[in-house]
């Protein structure tokens, strides 16, 4: 697609590595990109001002962020202060996992694509260096795709809505070379579970290991600002 | 399922004369029930009070109050106050239509569920006396239970998520008639899409229409408040 085309995106925007550079990715592929991001009580709020900063870098038309408040707390480590953040590696899903999040994500940007006439919806998810998370594999968004369309008028008058992972088969280190091709400044980016409110992270959670490891994979200096 | 099985139920609870039948159906099957209430800047709120009254009546084990705030009007006539309810019948998918929305609540309702252990998740969907919204066909149901089931912890681990609609093949009379059987006090509930702050009826929009048809195909007397 030409950027001539000017057909409109939703890019799920989380602050973090990943989404950064997919959003880099839905711009050079030519879409009119419109961000969205959650502030859904996680512990890791600095991600947020992560997201508007990287939303204003890439000139974004719009970057919308949406309030969930599910009434309590989600039984994860991500929006429970009462359950520690691992700093060892887990096995299986990790505490981390924050029950059916990218399901209410993506049926929240759903809305957003359909409310601004967007057929195409980008999420950084990966199936490659991730922590296992159900709600990152290609068959949950083949479902969600599935979903998305017979959910809406759009869809029911013909649209037809496309699910955009371009990150789903790289590993960390190649996510981490494409993204700086495509002029992503890293230091703008918060992956850290427990960043401070600084934006400074932990260096020991799950996130912070596998962006360490992928930076030093890519050969690309780390420009993470740890606390 | 018998009482003693006491399996734990999602239930979509509006405040609304369908949702309150599905309330008291779930019930009736045996389900612990745990209800949930959506306050996304709807126009007719007092359903969010009615939906109270109605989970205090069936003495479910928890009634949840989800804020949403998707940070936009959302192009419906029901969340922006600059596009009037419609008060005569419409051609096509009305503007009371809110894009995704039948999505976003299930997606909610569907991490409750895991949070609370339950596989079980009521809607009060119906696609006879209905306003043609897309996310209120079995088709829409079919695809979420199927997302559903790839989108969890829970289901990775083996659970399966059941979507249950008993409404979806009765007309409103037949609705009307069932609840009023389970005890339901159509008093409490709110179906109109602007009620006013008491939760008085106008009497003119498509959800009051279609309600009180109902009672009158029903034979039963209509309880509704009008304003």
């Amino acid at each position: 697609m030409s950027a001539k085309d000017v057909a409109k995106a939703v890019v799920l925007l989380s602050g973090g590595l990943d989404s950064a550079t997919t959003l880099a990715i839905a711009k050079e592929q030519g879409f009119d990109c419109h961000a969205v991001s959650f502030d859904y009580q996680q512990r890791h709020r600095s991600e947020l001002a992560a997201a508007g900063e990287i939303a204003k870098f890439f000139g974004v038309s719009e970057h919308r962020i949406m309030k969930i408040d599910s009434g309590g707390h989600g039984g994860s480590a991500l929006t429970d202060t009462d359950i520690a953040v691992p700093e060892t590696p887990q096995q299986g899903i990790p505490v981390t996992y924050v029950p059916a999040r990218n399901t209410v994500f993506l049926a929240l940007a759903l809305g957003y694509a359909e409310v601004i006439g967007a057929n195409d919806i980008f999420i950084g998810v990966n199936a490659v260096d991730y922590s296992g998370y159900p709600d990152c594999r290609p068959e949950f968004i083949a479902a969600f795709e599935a979903l998305a369309n017979v959910a809406t008028k759009a869809a029911v008058q013909g649209a037809r809505v496309k699910m955009h992972t371009p990150l789903m088969e790289m590993d960390k280190s190649r996510i981490i070379k494409t993204g700086s091709k495509l002029g992503v400044d890293y230091s703008m980016t918060v992956s850290c579970y427990q960043a401070d409110s600084k934006g400074r992270a932990c260096g020991v959670c799950d996130s912070c290991r596998f962006r360490m490891a992928g930076f030093s994979a890519a050969g690309i200096v780390d420009p993470t600002r740890y606390a």
